[in-house]
């Protein structure tokens, strides 16, 4: 384990085990933050409580419509943007309108209206970042304090490619904090991923795919590159054009990071092909369980040994639709156990006296408490990573984003069940949530892989840590990343040599063949002459 | 620094971390040892002490003519198996020629006479093991006894096969000890490697590459793949038919392995693409240096501010040929260092009174001694990565199998220097000598090398000993090992789809000229009929 807070004279950058000839750098670091908000932040945050902890100075910038990040804390500072519009807003209509579609049932014209819909909220959300992007370049003296400051590490998520410009520009060694990024998943653009075995994000596939399903995912690998190609790179290009001597895009400024920390690891992932410069973190956020409040407690423990069912469609969804509502609401009132369900919006005619409504519930807490049988879930990767790491089953109902694809790897190990939205029922609902409950796989399952994933020789948010130090210790860690993406693409695939052995070999036969028929001709001419 | 002694509960098998769901098994692992002999056994046997340490129990598996595994040992109990030759005398013979041949010069037409004389070494010692093997299957009693001693671990080094054919038999998880195998870089077998940025081992070649050094690196993939699917893959195979349900080839073999710890790093290595269940424990038999016993110390203290120089060419070099002793012993002698030479064979009569000639030296102890200035050697991968441990720059003279690539490693990174064979007299060894002694830029690079590679959250015994529990605990490790191996080659390069794509649009573009024609043919048609 990790133990940096207790090494003597490497206080803040200790490595405990071969310290003879690291430099230490004890001062505490300075890491410039470009976070993204929702759900990013919880997970952004936890990493700025830790560096802050260990005494790094950090800077946040922050939109001024932002949403989650404040503008003081006691763990950084902060430089605010003004914006205008709140993408909160503007993403809110886009989620609403993307439930009520769903609940139509997918159709294949409403499948490709849905991608349409996510393609163009994408760069619209992705512009208004640009237009952030190009405030911060307007604004001299921000530039210059930025430049002033000289910062150790720029630390940022990529899923806006804001933080990776700014680094560039500031010349500063970067570290990813990364899950899911504009153009899909971060490693199709770092590490070689065979579209035969690595599902493309958001296609809904597995590492197991018929040759249909390989289809599907060339089609969606398509999708990601032309996402890229001409609705969110292009406004970033423009800016790297530019301010930044000799252009950028986005796609060469995530394979310029130092460090990569993946909020993934491969009990919750499939296998596949990854690079040295990739650090998977997954779960680093969980942590034992606390005591819950007396009243929470108290609830729980009437339960008995029915146990109890907590439910939580994340933090997007304001509402769900009345008619979902009532009927989950039917399925609840019926069961023996007790229910915890974090619902805003119309309280359902059908509830049950055993449901207990809440605005915010300590998810974390009540998962780690033994009185919980089955976790509801919409399948966001915190909620998800949550899961595993306490061992509790899910009933997962996606929404969007990367949703499905992580309700689906659970699915698959039979440590959860997938209902989709479409066919949310109280007849479905019933019975998925008591395949769920009864079926024990699903608990064996899952706690088989929280053992795998407990089971780490060092914990991920310490293993994040050290490679953010590392970082900052080294001034980059360029030898960790490879330099082939600079190649030509003719070149990286090695087009050029095996055109040229094709020639080389086409020339040989050829004129083997000429040789071998104009020795024929003349034996054949020499003997006609003779005759 | 995962401190697995100092846990309660989980004394052998502890993870401090995240002890929740673990269980333990603190009975101790039965292993089952199949080490390869020489330089690979000096690897292997600490991997042993510390899994003895531990609490294992442990069965080595050895030929009767081993020239370093011991038949007794305080650490483990041992299976001799006959056999009539020495792979030692057989190797022997083959390097000293190989010697000799380079020392000639390397022509077009030596380098191919070495390959050939390389790959026929292969041949011939691959059969050899397979005599083997099949010796162990037609030992009724043995094979009985491996199923039924029921062992928790096979441990291995692929460099020979015996290994994983006897664990896929005895069907036990499999963890290899790797740094080349027969059919090159164990990496190539496992992840994706393209060949326009991965030098294929025994090239000769770095990740930057011209075009010329492109097709060079094309040619000698080709070579691997001759020498596998020809020359060594086939006694395997037929082993395999005999006596394993549904057959199996080595490298399926290799790729069904649960974790590959991996002998190098990345400060060590080029990026490159790597696998989820490959672990890089570059330098894992690296320790602080111990002191020097009185005499040694004395001498080594007697150089004073000059400092000392130390020589060594391995252990598979008998004699270096006369010419080159006497030349290397007359620059020595006019150097202002003390030189400490391990060179077995006639002492040169060139020696000055400043060279102190033994037949062994504590190689790793001395490298940790502030006074060393220069490391003289051949490039094996222990002395490499105990040169890059404790920061000593390194003259390399090549000899045989991955000794170029290793040193050239360290060239590139401008912490070493290589003169080949062919080129060592009196002036080349002088200049090269006093550059890396005098130039200050290779023990900056080497010791800047030192302190990326000690930089670590784990060290990399400890990283070893924790992966190989790992599998114990869990019965292996498949969740981190992709299955894609299993799919025909035009599956996994998505030849299938690509082609049925092709077709489609061949068809769509086809289908629409026909159509336009038939139409405009109509339309002219009825203007001829109209005039």
């Amino acid at each position: 384990m990790a133990s940096h807070s207790a090494c003597g004279i490497y206080t803040c950058f200790s490595i405990v085990l071969m310290p003879l000839l690291i430099t230490p750098l004890c001062d505490g670091g300075k890491v410039l933050v470009f976070p993204v908000d929702g759900s990013h932040w919880i997970n952004m945050k936890i990493m700025i409580e830790e560096l802050h902890a260990r005494g790094h100075s950090i800077k946040v910038i922050r939109p001024s419509t932002s949403w989650y990040i404040k503008e003081e804390s006691p763990l950084y500072d902060s430089i605010t943007i003004p914006e205008n519009i709140a993408l909160q807003n503007f993403l809110q209509i886009f989620l609403d309108d993307y439930i009520k579609a769903q609940r139509e049932g997918v159709s294949s014209f409403t499948f490709l209206k849905l991608t349409w819909q996510f393609l163009s909220m994408l760069s619209v959300a992705h512009s208004m970042n640009c237009d952030m992007l190009a405030q911060i370049f307007h604004d001299e003296s921000l530039i210059q304090s930025l430049l002033d400051a000289q910062y150790d590490l720029v630390l940022t998520d990529p899923a806006i490619s804001t933080g990776i410009v700014l680094a560039k520009y500031l010349n500063i060694p970067t570290v990813l904090n990364v899950r899911w990024i504009s153009s899909g998943d971060g490693l199709f653009a770092i590490a070689p991923s065979p579209l035969s075995y690595v599902p493309v994000p958001g296609s809904g596939l597995t590492d197991n795919m018929s040759f249909m399903e390989r289809l599907k995912n060339m089609f969606f690998y398509s999708l990601v590159v032309f996402q890229e190609r001409f609705m969110v790179g292009p406004c970033y290009k423009a800016i790297c054009h530019k301010h930044i001597q000799g252009g950028c895009d986005t796609i060469s400024l995530l394979q310029e990071a130092d460090i990569w920390l993946f909020r993934s690891d491969f009990v919750f992932d499939f296998p596949r092909p990854t690079m040295p410069n990739v650090v998977y973190i997954g779960g680093f956020q969980c942590k034992p369980a606390q005591p819950l409040l007396p009243d929470l407690e108290d609830f729980v423990e009437s339960a008995g040994e029915h146990g109890v069912i907590i439910m939580t469609l994340g933090t997007y969804v304001k509402a769900l639709p009345n008619d979902i509502a009532e009927e989950i609401a039917s399925v609840f009132a019926k069961m023996p156990q007790k229910v915890i369900w974090r619902h805003i919006g119309q309280r359902p005619s059908t509830l049950g006296n055993n449901t207990l409504i809440v605005d915010w519930m300590p998810q974390k807490d009540l998962l780690g408490h033994p009185q919980i049988k089955v976790f509801v879930a919409h399948g966001g990767t915190n909620g998800v990573q949550e899961a595993i790491y306490h061992g509790v089953p899910v009933l997962g109902i996606p929404l969007f984003f990367d949703q499905f694809d992580n309700l689906l790897r659970l699915q698959e190990r039979g440590a959860g069940k997938i209902i989709n939205l479409a066919d949310v029922n109280s007849h479905s609902f019933d019975q998925g949530l008591k395949e769920v409950l009864h079926q024990d796989s699903y608990r064996h399952n899952m706690q088989r892989l929280s053992r795998l994933h407990r089971d780490q020789p060092i914990a991920p948010l310490d293993h994040a840590i050290f490679w953010m130090e590392y970082v900052m210790r080294h001034k980059g860690a360029a030898h960790l990343r490879t330099e082939a993406y600079r190649m030509p693409w003719y070149i990286y695939y090695s087009i050029d040599v095996l055109v040229t052995l094709l020639v080389a070999v086409t020339f040989f036969v050829l004129s083997t063949f000429i040789m071998f028929r104009f020795l024929c001709c003349r034996g054949r001419t020499s003997k006609v002459k003779q005759h």
